[in-house]
């Protein structure tokens, strides 16, 4: 029977979502209580790894277990499970799915968000965004942010190590939001490669503190030679926000 | 020379405003910053104590200097403090005074928020608030608010450590105020004696979960006999709103 879940996690005690030995991850705390409460070893297939120290409002996974469920059984599981998770992770929903469903491979697109504190600096949002020093010029994010938004190989904008056969993909939205001192910055896309939306966002911030021109940032989009910029922007800012099936 | 300062500060990670030996407190990491940027020994007076976990959105206090400074000085200051303090703890402001300014003996009033999460646990919110995982009776916690609203003596809703001359407090106001899944409680009054929100809190807590009645309240309000109330709301949830002068 193939269960799909949506969780919401805080990144920052974590190497991120996937298993590594001897290092706490995401992935292995879910997939350790889960193995407690069906007495069977549950592994998870997610819709993707995110980052050390990344967030996520709303990363999905999926699993199975070998043995049959009612959707009233899962509601009591769901609990349960929230009360042996660490508090900086919650499962929000507990779903029973057809097993063709594929909690990566079944998804369409793939939504996520920067948050970047353009104001005073706040203890309270310290460990859940960036901070900006400088101004920013935001009229020319936008318009670079158009440059991104349609199919291109992004090769240039994703790891080093990253090795695809396809290095394509489609940014179907960059918007961006004022919310008192936070700027949010959402990107929508059939799928991001490794550090794609990190490094995305470092050039948008290299484009906003007027570092870079958007000529520069045309002479490596589609660019087949790999000439990978190294704006990085951190982890801590970015959250997986939805991933659309 | 007196300097005012208003501080923020996330009390997760600190045994409380007070200095303790060995342990890590708000006050002697102020402290040591101040007295390595003015090369002398810095003692701070702050307006009252925090207890360990308790935050601080306007938390005051302040010190004396030996040489003679400007604002403009001030301004360099205040921004070479935010760089040298840890990112949990951050002054908003930094003024000049006169020395017959207290932070602790001139304060009028002071407010304090209680933040209680009463929706779905968030793990973005978990040290910033407290979850309540029963449904509350809120009009009769505000019906009981008003009893405490007044002059009263509230010797028994504060530490039994308490050894007070005068156990008489005068609350301006508590108010209530829902915030999507927050519920956030708001107390304002010339003085609180230590756990008093916390007690107050935690009874209001008791009522609204239909533990106790608002008779049980009127027994041990303004009693003389100590017959403390148990009731001490977690400290994660609280925080030092403002001081008003």
């Amino acid at each position: 029977m193939r269960i799909f879940c949506i969780v919401k996690y805080v990144g920052t005690s974590y190497k991120g979502w996937q298993k590594q030995i001897g290092k706490p991850s995401v992935e292995s705390t879910i997939e350790d209580k889960l193995s407690s409460i069906f007495n069977e070893t549950i592994k998870v297939v997610a819709s993707g790894r995110t980052d050390a120290g990344v967030h996520a409002l709303g990363q999905t996974f999926h699993f199975d277990v070998s043995r049959s469920i009612t959707q009233k059984e899962l509601f009591k599981i769901l609990y349960a499970l929230n009360r042996l998770l660490p508090k900086d992770i919650h499962v929000l929903k507990m779903d029973i799915v057809n097993d063709d469903f594929h909690a990566r491979f079944s998804s369409k697109s793939k939504e996520y968000l920067y948050v970047l504190n353009i104001g005073e600096e706040d203890p309270f949002m310290e460990p859940y965004c960036i901070n900006i020093y400088r101004d920013l010029d935001i009229e020319k994010m936008k318009e670079c942010a158009k440059e991104f938004i349609g199919t291109h190989n992004f090769q240039n904008f994703t790891s080093k190590d990253e090795d695809e056969d396809n290095y394509v993909r489609t940014i179907f939205d960059i918007s961006f939001h004022k919310k008192k001192n936070l700027l949010i910055v959402k990107f929508s896309g059939d799928g991001f490669m490794r550090y794609m939306v990190r490094n995305l966002m470092g050039t948008l911030l290299q484009i906003g503190e007027n570092k870079i021109d958007i000529t520069d940032v045309k002479n490596i989009l589609n660019n087949k030679n790999r000439v990978i910029v190294h704006y990085k922007a951190p982890a801590q800012g970015l959250y997986l926000y939805k991933v659309n099936y």
